[in-house]
């Protein structure tokens, strides 16, 4: 009985493969699909995505900013998303990227990682910003929860370059710290712990050696981004078998709203991801 | 008639002082108040707040975390909170702590600066981690419609101290390099442009004139988290009068829930502030 996330997320990725399928009912994805620019849209482009994705991805990333934009109305859309990816077996990243001074964390904990709230999903993104001991109340919750928190490291942008880039007074750049740190709370080689790292597939080795994180990779940048299979070979060749989830987003659902061609489409995406890693 | 949301703020702190109530409905606060750890709490536990300092008060500022912990039914608190704030004449601050790439902050922005989103506050807080540059659409919706962004600089915690100090590969710090792109951003002198940051009074000055910064400054750290009225004056003696908005939260919410107690803390606590600044 696995008792981390990454337990968890090991044992669906060596079932079914690294895919993790994002859901971004953008207001131009709607538009896109012929959709109305409002919840009930939104609605429609999410369930869709996830009925066409549950045999063959491992996880959804629901990007939390596109649910917001309705309000309440739109959080109870995600609710519902969350409670019918549960239904098909499909765990569920919170791509909010959450993050605060501690007292503010454990708000954030209680919405997104304990068991009570309706927006209870299996791993939550975070913000180091506030530095990553700040997400203390997340850790725990998740560690309680066999939930999970994936803490941005190297994020796909080029704008956030200089900022992750940047070398603390001890001379570690930023986003190598937030590795280090993340590996002190896992504490553990097999990349299975409660705590990951985002990191981008179209950016540089980083300065840590990312197969000693003990804990899962979350990667964007794959297809509209630029980053190809390739990369992932690149940069995650000797990390765990089965600790690395890659996120492909628009170029997964501009295939849509037709089911079966969103369905085709993340199996070949599957199928690329699966042989491009350990 | 004000055109941005610095002068839009510049115009209330000028009639009303540089209080900005934080409305933060913690489990620990509706513990202590002795209400129910519900929304209805939540909702009990704002309005009064709102209702306490509505005549002393600048601004609250809204920890959405805590909204948040109740999901679709804590938005819709806060959606209440926002209508109860624009009838009773306070400004909000959604202290939200929103961030991500470009395509995703577009959504953040729809959500929160909008007109047409049952969140729209005043002012949104947000993260820099992806850099200053991605929360280009934020900024622009801000402009469009004379809300404001309040981008984080320093904040008042220790753990953040590190990352947020560490320096970029031209030699600034990260706190300073963000003051710096906010500024270039505003392009005026006299603090009252759409682009504010947070800068935590419990923090040393920044290596970078804040008085040129051309937006407001959202002050946290005084009260509970340690500085006091006399670190204001140490931080901001040259700003430009009125661009300096002080948030007092738990300091404040612990005299209640009697109303007549939290709007006598608030008086004296506007007074103190007053005193304190330029």
């Amino acid at each position: 009985m696995p008792e981390t996330f990454g337990e968890r997320l090991h044992e669906r990725l060596r079932a079914r493969g690294p895919l993790c399928a994002g859901v971004d009912p953008s207001a131009r994805l709607l538009a896109d699909w012929g959709r109305d620019d409002s919840a009930d849209g939104v609605e429609y482009a999410a369930l869709a995505l996830l009925e066409a994705v549950r045999d063959v991805a491992t996880a959804i990333k629901a990007q939390v900013a596109h649910f917001e934009r309705f309000g309440a109305a739109g959080f109870a859309v995600l609710e519902r998303l969350i409670v019918e990816a549960r239904d098909a077996d499909v765990l569920v990243v919170a791509d909010a990227k959450r993050g605060d001074i501690g007292v503010s964390n454990a708000g954030y904990a209680e919405a997104w990682l304990s068991g009570r709230s309706p927006l209870a999903a299996d791993a939550l993104t975070a913000h180091p910003y506030h530095g990553v001991a700040s997400l203390a109340p997340l850790v725990q919750a998740a560690r309680e929860h066999a939930r999970g928190v994936f803490v941005l490291s190297a994020t796909s942008n080029e704008e956030g370059r200089a900022l992750q880039r940047a070398r603390t007074d001890e001379g570690e750049r930023v986003e190598a710290m937030v590795l280090r740190e993340v590996a002190a709370l896992n504490g553990r080689a097999d990349g299975q712990g409660a705590v990951g790292v985002v990191y981008a597939a179209n950016r540089a080795a980083p300065e840590f050696d990312l197969a000693t994180l003990g804990g899962p990779i979350l990667v964007p940048g794959v297809g509209a981004q630029g980053a190809t299979p390739a990369d992932l070979a690149r940069l995650f060749p000797r990390c765990p078998p089965d600790t690395v989830l890659v996120n492909v987003g628009r170029a997964l659902a501009q295939k849509g709203p037709e089911i079966r061609a969103l369905r085709d489409g993340a199996r070949r995406w599957r199928d690329d991801l699966l042989a491009a890693l350990p």
